[in-house]
C-alpha cells in the first residue's frame, strides 16, 4: 500500500515533518512518499498545497495524509478545502495549553525555528566552530570543551560532535585513539586532565571493518583482525581509566548524543 | 509568570522537545523552564519522571506541562498519575491516522530518531563528510556535489552546510569568495561549470562586522568598510551570474536550508 504525507507549514517544516515521520513509523506496513512544503505563508501558496495534495490523493487512488503547522486560521481553511485528510499539528493542543497556562496564545507565524534567542542561537553557531576546530585531534586544547568524545577512528565522533553542536550549543570536542595510546594502554596526558569531561564511543568490529572499508578498501586499517584489536584495545583502556562508553553499533547520531549529554547531565535546550 | 515544561520519550525526546518548543513559542510572555527526559521505558524510570514533574508542580506552584511521546500504554498511565497537565502527542492522532489508512499501527518504541533505513542514514554520514572535506574552499572539487554554498567569508555558510547534510544528507559544499574573485567580479572555472548548483548567501554588512569583530578583534577584515564592499560586490557579481542570492541577517540554519533546498528541488528526507 502507498500512501503519500504532506508536511506543510508556514515556517521551515521541521515541526510538522519530525511529528509526521515519528507518526508513521507506527506503521510499517506501508510505504511512504513524504513531501515537505515549507514558507506556505500566502493565499497563493495555499492553493498551490492543495492541488499538489488533491493530485496525489488521485494518483494514490486514497486520501493522502497532511501534517500542518500552519498558524493562520484563513490559510488553514483553504487548505481544509482539499481531498485530504487534514492533521493539524498545533490545532490539538493549543486550547489545553491555554487551559493549563491560563494564557491565551498569540499567534506568530514560523517561530518554531527563527532566531528567536539571539544568545542561544550565537551560541550554536559558536559550539559549530569549537567542533570543526576541535574535531578529529585537530587541536588537543580542551580547556574550553563541554566534553570530548574519545574512540578510535571512525566510530561516529564527527557527526555526534556536529550534531550536538548546532542544535544544543554544546562544545564538543572529539579525540581519536591513536595506536600509541593503544599500545601504552594510557590516555595522553591532555585527556586525562579533563576526564570528567570524557565519553568513549565503541562499535563492533565487524561494523567498524565495513565502514572503514568503503573509506581506504584493501587498507590493513579496514581489516576485520585490525578492527577487533583496536576495539578491544580501545575499550579496555577506557574501562580501565573509568570512562563511561556507549555502544553505537545500532545508534543513530540523534540516540548517541541524547546519552552523551544525559551522561554527562548537560540539560542544554535543542535550536 | 515561570512554567517548568517537560519533554519525556522512551526515545531521544527530539520529536516531544520540537513540537513542545513549537508550541510554546506561542506563548511568549510565559517564562518556560524546559526539562527533557529521554529513554523513559521502564516503570522506575516513568516513577523517576513522575517525581521530577511533582517537584516542578510544587516549585511553580502551577502544574507542570508535560509534552509526552510514549507509545507503551501502561508506561503513559504512571506518567499520568503526575500532577501535571499531560499531552499526549502521539495519542492524539494515531486514531486519526489509523482512519486515514484503514490499518491499525503496530507499536514501536523509539523508532523516530533509531536506525531505521540504513542507506538513507550511510548518506547522511556520508554527506557528512562530504561537507567536512569540502568547507571553505578546503577542496573545490564539486564534481559530486549536491549544492554548493558561496558567499563572503562568515556569512553562516559552514553550520548550514553541515544541517544540511547532517539531516538530509545532501552533498553540501561552500566556496568562499576570495578579494581576487570579487575584485575579478567573476565566479573561478570550478564553480562556473557547476552553475545550476550553486545557491549564494549574504547579510547586512553591519552584522558581518560584527560576526568578524568576535572573532578577528581589530582586523581590518572585520572593520564596516571592508564588509560592506565585500558585501556589496558578492552581490553584483553573483547577480550578474545569475546565481539565487539569500538574505541571511535575520534567518537561522534551519530556515536558510529549508530555502535553499526548496529553491534548488532537493526533495529530501530528514532524518
Amino acid at each position: 500500500m502507498k500512501r503519500t504525507v504532506f508536511f506543510i507549514s508556514d515556517g521551515t517544516a521541521i515541526t510538522a515533518e519530525t511529528l509526521g515521520h515519528s507518526l508513521i513509523t507506527q506503521f510499517p506496513d506501508v510505504e511512504f512518499q513524504q513531501v515537505r512544503l515549507p514558507f506556505v505563508d500566502t493565499e497563493m501558496a495555499c492553493l498551490e498545497a492543495v492541488h499538489a495534495i488533491d493530485e496525489a490523493c488521485e494518483r494514490d487512488e486514497a486520501p493522502a495524509v497532511v501534517f500542518n503547522t500552519i498558524v493562520n486560521a484563513q490559510l488553514c481553511e483553504i487548505i481544509g478545502t482539499s481531498k485530504g485528510v487534514i492533521l493539524d499539528l498545533f490545532g490539538a493542543f493549543l486550547t489545553p495549553l491555554e487551559q493549563a497556562l491560563g494564557v491565551e496564545h498569540q499567534p506568530t507565524v514560523g517561530q518554531a525555528h527563527a532566531v528567536d534567542n539571539f544568545d542561544r542561537y550565537e551560541d550554536r553557531m559558536d559550539a559549530t566552530n569549537y567542533a570543526m576546530k576541535h574535531d578529529d585531534g585537530i587541536s588537543v586544547d580542551f580547556k574550553d570543551a563541554d566534553l570530548i568524545l574519545v574512540g578510535v577512528s571512525r566510530c561516529g565522533k564527527t557527526p555526534t560532535c556536529l550534531y550536538m553542536a548546532l542544535h544544543y550549543g554544546v562544545k564538543a570536542a572529539n579525540y581519536p585513539l591513536t595506536p600509541e595510546d593503544l599500545d601504552e594502554m594510557r590516555l595522553p596526558g591532555f585527556l586525562r586532565r579533563y576526564k570528567y569531561k570524557l565519553v568513549g564511543l565503541n562499535l563492533e568490529p565487524e561494523r567498524l571493518a565495513q565502514i572503514r572499508e568503503t573509506r581506504k578498501p584493501g587498507s590493513r586499517y579496514a581489516t576485520l583482525r585490525q578492527c577487533r584489536q583496536e576495539v578491544d584495545a580501545a575499550e579496555s583502556l577506557l574501562r580501565m581509566e573509568g570512562v563511561p562508553l556507549f555502544e553505537t553499533t545500532h545508534s543513530s547520531i540523534e540516540e548517541i548524543s541524547s546519552r552523551v549529554l544525559l551522561q554527562l547531565g548537560l540539560q542544554r535546550e535543542m535550536f
